[in-house]
């Protein structure tokens, strides 16, 4: 099933094939320092390269009305690295052993080294932008990140079954995912110096999409491994309360619902179990999916108005086959 | 002891008594969110004051030529947030119960909490310099970030007895402390619009009161408690090897380096008792108070060429008071 991922995210992909092979490139070129440990542990994320789904926002965003800058490579980079040192602090907050397929630093070299290495290439990754020479592009990641903070921060205060309800959960998400999202979108419109509507209209769409994406993101976290071909229940186990749980306490019968909270508050295997059987009893998958789709469809209409490209075919394949990659 | 040191910095920052006043005020007005979670671990730090060195030295520095700008605390406050950021983050490396007299963020909040509420406030503090319509102060306060990490992560790689000399030693002090001072009285000339020659020779008197200050606190560290007033003996503990051991291990027998050389790498209360007998038998405070000491000599011809005012005053005073807080 990975493999199944990765031709499809190839093949829309192919237009801008050779620049997101410079973003691999200008990865390393911007994070070398000649500190082995620092070299080892900033690039350890990269490795395996990613989906890179963040940069491709950018550098497709930037050709909808015409040609990609030439030098919007290091505003994708940047992204990639600020994106990859949140993951980075992500999994030393979430104890993760595995990040995309390979050893987290914070596993590998422990939180000190994660904690130093994710503050680095935040920084780093502004100065890039900043030496780009677009200071209203800092200011715009710089906001975007406030929110992902933000956002992080209201999950733990939200964290308790008996204060988080829908509202936060969108809230969250919004802070947490789409807003960065929408963000690189308009870096590169923002980069293309397309006018203020043209830059509203990509955040518009990739603030949608990002929302559908972290609904998929989290829903995947329920769905039967064998179907997904990766580990599932982390969110479950981490406590971390998300749609699939929120729409079955909605739906269940109180008897349901008593049972259910007391699995999340101790959330053991067994429990996960049942867990699992309620959201197969009460279709959680599908229903989570339909509003992930629905978001899909309300960022799409904001890419109407740019002229027909292979660029704006290729941010709607994106739209599709997020939502379409499983189901 | 702390009391006068308290009373003695008082009296040095009595001109800019009422700028400091404003960076007190400025700081909550930054960082609040209306998230109370994020208020109240953003602020925590800030609750005791903190001696503010930094900001004092952007203010004192902006105002050699004459007045200092109108508009300098945004940017004295920024330091101060960017510093305490990469205090909380410290304190989770270290995992430290205390900072300034008070629990330490992570040990209040947990190290989750620590993480994303110290990126919040370098984030916060950029955007702030950049809302001051500076970008150039921007890109100072990011190289010296970078610096900062680098230093970190140097005495991380460099941290066993087996690989650190004092070459390492100062390397790691230079870029963890002293650049970022450095950096502060740079970044007031800047923002005074002083020429180039003026803001090097204020970046060279902070890089170098920066490394005094950082001698003087490792070595502080072998202090007999009731001297000091302060818990000692944590850089120890922790397998820190700072000047004072160095020191001792170029000065000591042979046989009394192979003790200490196994002291350090198991360091127990009892080793650490052995430790301090040899630290006063070769007097090695002393010996570093005076290499401290050296620097700040060095340090102070850079103001010579600044016209004599209350500021270029306050700043020697500042100097002064460094070195002469306990002895």
């Amino acid at each position: 099933m990975p493999n199944r991922l990765k031709v499809s995210l190839e093949d829309i992909f192919k237009p801008i094939d050779s620049h997101l092979k410079n973003v691999d490139e200008a990865i390393p070129e911007i994070l070398k320092t000649k500190i082995p440990l620092m070299d080892m542990s900033s690039l350890h994320l990269f490795k395996k390269g990613g989906k890179k789904i963040r940069a491709s926002l950018v550098i497709l965003s930037s050709g909808l009305n015409g040609e990609i800058p030439n030098d919007i490579i290091d505003i994708a980079a940047a992204v990639e690295i600020f994106h990859g040192a949140t993951l980075i602090h992500d999994d030393i907050i979430d104890q993760a052993f595995l990040r995309r397929g390979n050893v987290s630093v914070s596993s590998e070299w422990g939180s000190k080294v994660a904690v130093l290495i994710g503050d680095f290439m935040h920084v780093r990754a502004l100065q890039t932008i900043l030496g780009n020479g677009k200071s209203l592009l800092v200011d715009e990641l710089l906001a975007a990140a406030l929110d992902m903070f933000k956002g992080e921060i209201y999950q733990i205060e939200f964290s308790g079954i008996d204060v988080i309800n829908k509202d936060h959960y969108f809230k969250i998400i919004e802070l947490k995912t789409a807003i960065f999202m929408g963000t690189c979108a308009k870096l590169g419109a923002m980069k293309a110096e397309m006018p203020d509507k043209e830059r509203d209209n990509l955040f518009q769409f990739g603030l949608n999409l990002g929302r559908a994406f972290q609904i998929i993101d989290d829903t995947f976290d329920y769905v039967e491994e064998d179907i997904i071909g990766k580990d599932t229940g982390n969110d479950f186990r981490n406590g971390k309360i998300t749609l699939p749980l929120l729409y079955l306490l909605e739906t269940i019968s109180n008897e349901e619902k008593e049972m259910l909270i007391n699995s999340i508050k101790s959330p053991s295997e067994e429990a996960w179990d049942k867990v699992k059987l309620l959201i197969k009893k009460n279709k959680a998958i599908g229903h989570c999916m339909d509003i992930a789709e629905g978001y899909m469809k309300k960022a799409l209409p904001f890419l109407d108005a740019f002229p027909a490209s292979v660029y704006k075919e290729k941010l709607v394949d994106l739209a599709g086959f997020l939502i379409d990659r499983v189901y």
